[in-house]
């Protein structure tokens, strides 16, 4: 079934729209924000961009000011939901903010009560882009991919694991060891259950490990960001790609925090990079 | 006594803050943002924002991007909320958007239950450029207005008033004859009570009529605004503006609705428009 326009506003001369659908893969309705920007064609590139904890489809889009640049360089950007939604979809009863809704940590969980609907990986590798491209009509895959916190996980994780579907790939302060963080290990007990041996296939510090094939990767971070050393601890994906070689531009910013007044302030670095790559 | 500061955030190498403090004109506790950019000395010049509906003092420091013209332009930005707050501050019984919380209009109260606290004119003209400037040590007072929508109305209003406070006023999608649409004479007739001659003096359509010194103005708005003719009616203030030979840069922008993506669409040609009578 299409996705249903539900929203559109013209932004920088483009067109920032919002879409619902019935997710397959999910088994709930779902909705995305896209950007399209003036002068799209068939052959235009995408950006995705995955949000972090406690996000929807609407934060990016409202807070990071991409649209200006992605004005300027011919760049789509399809901006999806972290987590399914809707009545039936299990939460955590305590209402966390770190499992459940808005908490999908972009894995397919096989645990109950998750299993049925808690498929993020296959909705933000397969089900989504198919729809999206189709539903704007582009036809050359050109796909870039970029995200924040629990999205720059997300990003990190998919990039490595579905090289060839990626030109580039961008993160603002992953968590880029889930198995060796609170958040991470929370969310993969819950989603996964208790067997590590099935976590390695979503923790991209592990993924470095099996000499995956390079994905053009710029890795940013705030210096003041309050989850640095408890949650993030960039220094082992770091550690990591120097170990097998993996290619890799890391950026440290002074005194910048977890907020998207940070992203805001270095989102234009990353789409240039992007779009470079897109090319 | 001092704004004690709440919170702050790198933004674009300056510096998102919030500030609390007692507000002895509104007779509550209030917070607001300011953006202190790279290179702020005690003569920079400051730009006043007032938000529109719903709006606190957050919502254009997330939302516009105004900080990276703000900060390479070295413009102080100082955001209020949009009305008083807190326990014991009047709202309307049946929680309507456009009454009481998070709808003040920017005028001094002199109806019950809202004569006590909902004083925002005097807050906005004199105790909060007082408060913020001394706290920010900023000594040469040059200061700009804008806002949108219902603070659109603000900013002109305010401006018509007080032309020797302000060097430039611009304003997006106002409410520019808030006694002549639905918003406003709801607003006014709850406020200022029944007596018409009591909200001229609030409406800037009104104030043009008494021929005031000439702020530099710039007035901008959406074709496609969903409020557009029911609640904005834009013409009725151009063409005040020529009966009176009052000068006004109006802007009309294809395509583009009410909200924030149209905002932040323009909001670089707002602040280079300040920024040229702030020098």
């Amino acid at each position: 079934m299409n996705p249903e326009k539900i929203a559109t506003s013209r932004c920088y001369a483009g067109e920032q729209r919002r879409y619902r659908h019935e997710s397959d893969t999910l088994s709930c309705s779902m909705q995305f924000s896209v950007f399209v920007p003036p002068g799209f064609s068939p052959d235009s590139p995408v950006l995705y961009w995955l949000s972090g904890l406690t996000s929807t489809d609407e934060n990016f889009a409202q807070k990071a000011g991409a649209q200006r640049i992605a004005a300027q360089l011919g760049l789509v950007i399809v901006m999806p939901d972290t987590s399914p939604r809707g009545e039936g979809v299990a939460d955590d009863p305590e209402g966390a903010y770190d499992l459940g809704l808005g908490a999908g940590f972009y894995i397919n969980a096989t645990q109950e009560p998750w299993r049925r609907h808690y498929r993020m990986y296959d909705y933000i590798v397969d089900e989504l882009p198919t729809l999206a491209e189709k539903t704007l009509g582009l036809t050359h895959s050109r796909r870039a991919i970029s995200g924040h916190s629990m999205g720059g996980h997300g990003a990190l994780m998919i990039a490595l694991r579905n090289p060839e579907r990626y030109r580039s790939v961008s993160a603002f302060a992953p968590i880029v060891a889930p198995m060796s963080c609170p958040w991470g290990r929370k969310a993969f007990s819950h989603y996964l259950g208790g067997d590590e041996t099935q976590w390695a296939q979503y923790d991209a510090t592990q993924l470095l490990a099996s000499n995956p094939l390079p994905v053009p990767m710029l890795l940013d971070q705030g210096d003041a960001d309050e989850f640095l050393r408890e949650q993030l601890q960039p220094e082992r994906f770091v550690h990591a790609a120097k170990t097998c070689n993996y290619p890799l531009d890391y950026r440290v910013r002074a005194g910048y925090d977890h907020s998207y007044y940070y992203i805001a302030s270095f989102i234009e670095e990353h789409l240039r990079f992007h779009a470079q790559h897109l090319r």
